[in-house]
């Protein structure tokens, strides 16, 4: 590893990696286009820090039929835009090498084994959580972070989650999912008394069905789900063989409420890039925890569509557009054909981009040479 | 029947099964399971009319890191955020037993049949209706009920439906999926002139495909259907030979305007659940009549989704929180394999929770050992 | 051309047809149905300028159990939402003969061929565009029509796309669907520098992949689209045998927002029928350009899905209300196989009617005999 990391080391590549939530396959040389165009960046921007807000003192090229006056006050709108603009794609490269956030939701968690029994122990605490730049609001977290730690295991295993809720509220986690006896589905009232503030509890149970799943708070949840209870449930299949195969994977956790427009937790500029090789096959695990449908957008090379909640589709299908219901999950397959910087967003085009430029559920997939 | 009733007095079982709208199948044995949840909610809750506004007298766990006095207020509010979810999941329970609000729509109505054809008669009138405990609004309905009857025929039948206008504005009835000769298709001034208050129209047309549709107001619509001018027009298969087998069937219609979130005319606490015995297969109908769409999530146990529009799909698809589309319907098959309450509501949870409990989009499907 | 402008000159056939946006086939004899229903209106209509907003002076039907009072002013309600509803759909009728609004988006726009490569000159200015009858509002358009013109061409091609910014405001241009190289791909200060007020740009690429697409700013986006920046962008298969056989083409481009509720730049009672003759197959090709959704109800017959976002699928679907998402573009065949009048519109009701009648997203596939 630290080899790996003198080779890149402006890059910051094993941080960029580790952040960007990559799981298995080996560590691809990333480094080069990420490189250059943040070297672009810079060399067009003006050393030291950089106010955009300022209209750059370049000669505008002459609009046409405009009078001077209203093209002066004109082009100073469209400055302004154009360097806002041109700020949160700046800040959006620089995130990739040195985080402009604090705080890293959406980690995988390893489990610790009780006698057969993977078990992970789960906090719920009030914490302050930044989601974009210097943007900090008080949210809920599963282990401080938003989204809650990556709960990986295999179809077949028996799961033990141990909570301690130490909210000032009550909570509750549901599976959402996951096939469970009815007494661990975690419905407060329902199918258990919600954990009151200060107490815990034990779920456990056995794996039945792979897929990408999720897990989150089912008592008063419009409020606690949209507050950050909310986190990744990962169920590898057994026998494997007939799951597609790939090289890298990703999983794109959705929001849209109390906390803003956030992917894992954060809106653009502070979302992590999806980063891949020419020629390797990508995972994408998508998650809504939200309240609206999001049709995410890939620019430059479609999407496999191979699996809905978990279950398999017997016929895949092919999309560069794939609308997610809040509660729904998908896995998709890109073959990374393309080297380039491309886009990746909700094409719900408020919840993406202003005139002060991209927010909210933006990201960029990063493919080299 | 009066065996059956006597068997299980205390759950008024006929009643519950009745009003929870099941269609064909044997009646099976429910009871345990409700009885069960309904004696232990009893059994925690104080004896006579419970006011859950006020906190329990019991001692709360202690919250670390809080002073006394911010623990004392956080956890009022913490206990009445649950005693108000309690209230909302015993209500429910209650209203399986004794219905808290007056009235049910979507009853199927049994056709007269005049020379081979079958004939139903609907009223349109204002009516008080109830959509959940205490909340009674001016609503519109068909046969004074919301949703309207079901009407139910087999392809292949030549079907007709008196209309008698009570309203003080005109209507029109469209049969949305139904394939109709397009001067019954019921668009105001395009297909027909509007049925004038006071005035009756006949629709009169064999039915050519089978499926799960609907029939609703195509007049001033988005006030009409709003306001509950709806209903659910299922077409039996000729040959049923390649449709699912089911044991059980129920139809939901979602609306979420200006009677605010119902599920066949009713917002939780007054849903009826949905109730079947371990093993069985139940066919849920969705009719989406509101102007949003809906994730319907089931907790538990996946849907196989396998017609849509009343169209059969070649590669059915199992899911467990279906995306619904204004105007849509889908026929899915549940496997009852699992025992227990298992939650059952719209994944927006905007339309299905607040700090004071379930709403709206929320029900229960219980199975039974 | 001139006969056939002879046989139905009342009609104004061919402008119909040529406004109607129709590509590829033989010229159909339409005519009768069309005829009749605008006769058939003209014939109930007072002579003159009508205003509908006077309640006529039939002596409306006696609405039952109401006072003479209550009954008088409750039919003044209903005679004024009737009025209104039929003046819509008159007024639809006429534009099918004679436009009621400036401007016709939306139009094939023929390249010039510059040594094997297919040629299109785009201009962005601002525009005043009329959406609806009285409706002008300030637009962002492609060579001043909202959408732009449909760009053609097949896979395989090589195609060039000047641009000529005439904006006050730098703009881009994404090619949205189609596999182009990371550079042309449009993205403002990801992919490229945004074009300046007063610049130019050109775009070149080869065709790789068929389907219908679309084109729009990527630049300040959700304002610029919104506005009006977007067009379709139709690639054909090189090879097209196992694409479905048609006898007739529509492309609908939703939008929803800042222009209001539209079909191809115009809302109802502006949007321009679909016409067919009875045993055509019609393809339509949606194209999502707004940030909502829509579920685009057909009357009378369903719609066959076959590809999403220019990609076939493998098991093709039937639908009567398919929900397009933002971005998404869905190919869909209808078999014309039922004479009539056939209401076409969102069915989310809220985007397509109010109690002044029909308007936004609606309009109407007329089927001739």
């Amino acid at each position: 590893m630290d080899e790996q990391g003198a080779t890149d080391q402006r890059l910051g590549r094993r941080t960029f990696l580790k952040r960007a939530g990559m799981v298995g396959a080996a560590l691809p040389m990333v480094g080069g286009l990420i490189a250059a165009a943040c070297n672009q960046d810079k060399s067009t921007a003006t050393p030291g820090p950089v106010d955009y807000r300022t209209p750059p003192p370049t000669t505008p090229t002459t609009a046409a039929s405009s009078s001077p006056a209203a093209t002066s006050t004109a082009l100073s709108v469209a400055d302004q835009i154009d360097a806002d603009h041109k700020k949160g794609i700046a800040d959006f490269l620089q995130n990739q090498q040195s985080p402009l956030t604090k705080g890293k939701g959406g980690q995988v968690l390893a489990p610790t084994i009780d006698n057969g029994v993977k078990v992970w122990n789960l906090t719920v605490d009030e914490v302050d959580w930044e989601t974009f730049p210097g943007k900090t609001q008080k949210a809920f977290a599963y282990n401080k972070a938003v989204p809650g730690p990556i709960i990986r295991a295999t179809e077949g295993d028996t799961v033990r989650i141990n909570v301690k809720n130490n909210l000032t509220e009550s909570t509750s986690i549901h599976w959402h999912g996951v096939l469970v006896p009815n007494n661990m589905d975690g419905v407060g009232f329902l199918t258990q008394d919600p954990i009151r503030p200060g107490a815990s509890y034990t779920y456990e149970f056995p794996l039945r069905n792979p897929g990408t799943h999720m897990y989150h708070s089912h008592h008063n949840s419009m409020d606690q789900v949209n507050r950050g209870l909310l986190g990744a449930f990962i169920i590898e299949p057994k026998d494997n063989t007939s799951y597609p195969r790939y090289d890298r994977e990703y999983v794109l956790v959705l929001n849209d409420s109390l906390l803003g427009f956030t992917i894992n937790g954060k809106g653009f500029p502070a979302t992590d890039a999806l980063v891949a090789k020419k020629g390797e096959r990508i995972l994408i695990r998508f998650v809504n925890e939200g309240v609206m449908n999001h049709p995410m957008h890939l620019h430059g090379m479609p999407m496999q569509v191979f699996a809905k909640d978990g279950w398999m589709l017997t016929q895949p299908y092919l999309t560069d557009t794939i609308d997610i219901a809040p509660g729904n999950r998908y896995d998709t397959m890109i073959e990374a054909n393309d080297v380039g910087l491309w886009a990746f967003h909700c094409h719900i085009l408020s919840h993406a981009e202003s005139p002060q430029g991209f927010f909210g559920l933006v990201t960029a997939l990063v493919i080299t040479a």
